[in-house]
């Protein structure tokens, strides 16, 4: 079952992948976050959206939410500026060996993508393959393409080795997509 | 008493300040919508910000949410891209006649927008004045400046009609924000 994004992390082991570092959310935060502190970037991940039914004010400066519902997101996870530059991107992560299912992102959230991109923003999704320990970058550009030229509802490994970019793994920042953004607009 | 946002706008009367039109944050989602519409610009509100202690999952499909707090924003509420350009803003509501109390705004927030300007963005925070039926915008540089010259807590009214620009309502877009941006950048 999948958990929706903004769940306490108590609850989920941090290591579901053994040695192969944390999940993808985690490791984009911290991500994320060494760019803020170094001044690259300013990125940041958005609130998981919810509607909020029932609030009890406890008191004046303390309000308890005792009921809501998960909504379905009108935009992406992640975006900010680099070097003036407007970015936006969805991470997933699949545990396929083979393909990235297309149901695991939102049709909105890829014309959200492509909007972006028409307005000269630098819009991509970030897809890690958990059991090979592989994350690409793919530009939403080759995702429309992928989707006006193929019938197939999976993305294969095959279309993000060709088309995609590999994002190696370190330590600090842990995922330094922005390594390929700068390759790319050079 | 603050009612923070994302709350169900059932409870809250949306005519609060009679025939003066919606609240502020209606009044900009529509905006947005219209500029998204109208592909003008792609800008959103972002979520509210909860921590979820309790989650009930009652079916695979249904999950409610039982136990959650409102957090402190990290961000500003407001971002998006125009015309190549990332944006993003913070827009508050005052019902004092002479100033806006900066204590409506988190440190963090302005701080926040001060980055996105070094990092080549354009932010700013859009301030009503609901008695007056007035709204401004004011540049985070500006707002900069009078922080760092003024020790006063509230930025009195004349500073918003001397560095700021009046936003005239209309019927679509009811807040045309991009416009004053539009005669800035040219």
């Amino acid at each position: 079952m999948k958990y929706p994004n903004g769940v306490n992390k108590n609850f989920i082991p941090l290591k579901a992948y053994g040695n192969r570092g944390m999940d993808l959310e985690s490791d984009l935060n911290m991500t994320n976050e060494y760019y803020r502190i170094n001044d690259i970037a300013i990125i940041h991940k958005k609130p998981t959206p919810i509607t909020i039914n029932k609030v009890d004010f406890k008191s004046r400066k303390d309000a308890l939410i005792t009921e809501a519902h998960f909504k379905i997101p009108s935009t992406t996870d992640y975006n900010g500026i680099y070097k003036g530059k407007y970015i936006d991107f969805e991470a997933k992560e699949t545990k396929s060996l083979t393909s990235f299912p297309l149901n695991n992102i939102h049709l909105h959230q890829i014309k959200h993508l492509e909007s972006i991109y028409k307005h000269g923003g630098i819009g991509f999704i970030i897809v890690k393959f958990v059991r090979l320990n592989k994350i690409f970058l793919l530009y939403i550009e080759d995702l429309i393409e992928f989707m006006n030229n193929e019938t197939r509802v999976s993305i294969p490994l095959s279309y993000f080795e060709e088309k995609g970019y590999l994002i190696k793994e370190g330590i600090n920042p842990r995922i330094d997509y922005l390594k390929i953004i700068e390759g790319e607009s050079v």
